[in-house]
């Protein structure tokens, strides 16, 4: 099965990682959201090389999660900012780093997020809409939802 | 810079991806995690070639989020689990399902969770482990942790 045939599968997940499930894709949407907005910045950021760069903003793009922008004329500069859609992957993003933090950080937390409606350092918690208690694996059963299609 | 210098970058997310980043890590480990245990059941229910599920399934083995456990003898088959490492990137896998069930499924969600604890279909919400309240991308300033050491 082919990348492309991912959004096939009846799942959001699969095809979440369709739109941002490239490595970079996910890494310069975290840029773009957190102020690094520029070309020559996320590159020297990453270290990404340039046409890969160039790929992976015109991904964003085109799947709606970030608007490039002009900021200069004469010449024209643009700059990337993240959409609405883009930013509501922010707190996946924050999720993915806790769980990176706690097994992946033998050092501790290489960076911490400032929580401004609390004033503290915050840990993404993914919890319940229903209950508020934390989802934990063994509580969670999926089923077929309304958009269970096999393409 | 190559793929394998991602986890020299000072952040949990990099980190994070280096290990599940591939998008059939995810879906792989999605199935482990959902009853999908063996590699004949992997292969029919995502339709991945089996070289590539065969290197997955040893990603993950390697890295620690999921073991290769014997169920028969004579001849010996085996089924693969999910490690508490990889359990916990199940409410990971969940705020990622709730971002593209509201931005990539027009026809409703493919697939519905019934959470254990409250007895209802859950949809995963990312919320401040000081605070409970949702996390937003514009209330979230990142800053340097204890780990931070640029490698």
């Amino acid at each position: 099965m082919h990348k492309a045939d991912l959004a096939v599968l009846p799942c959001s997940l699969a095809r979440s990682l369709q739109i941002v499930g490239e490595w970079w894709t996910m890494l310069v949407l975290r840029d773009i959201c957190f102020d690094v907005n520029r070309f020559e910045a996320i590159h020297g950021h990453l270290g990404i090389a340039r046409n890969i760069l160039k790929a992976r903003l015109d991904t964003l793009v085109e799947h709606g999660l970030a608007e490039r922008r002009r900021y200069q004329t004469r010449p024209d500069r643009y700059e990337y900012v993240a959409t609405e859609k883009g930013s509501q992957l922010v707190p996946v993003f924050l999720a993915m780093v806790a769980w990176g933090d706690r097994w992946a950080a033998p050092d501790g937390p290489p960076m911490l997020f400032a929580h401004a409606a609390c004033g503290r350092d915050t840990v993404a918690t993914v919890v319940c809409s229903e209950c508020a208690r934390p989802l934990r694996h063994e509580d969670v059963t999926p089923h077929a939802g309304p958009g269970y299609i096999m393409g």
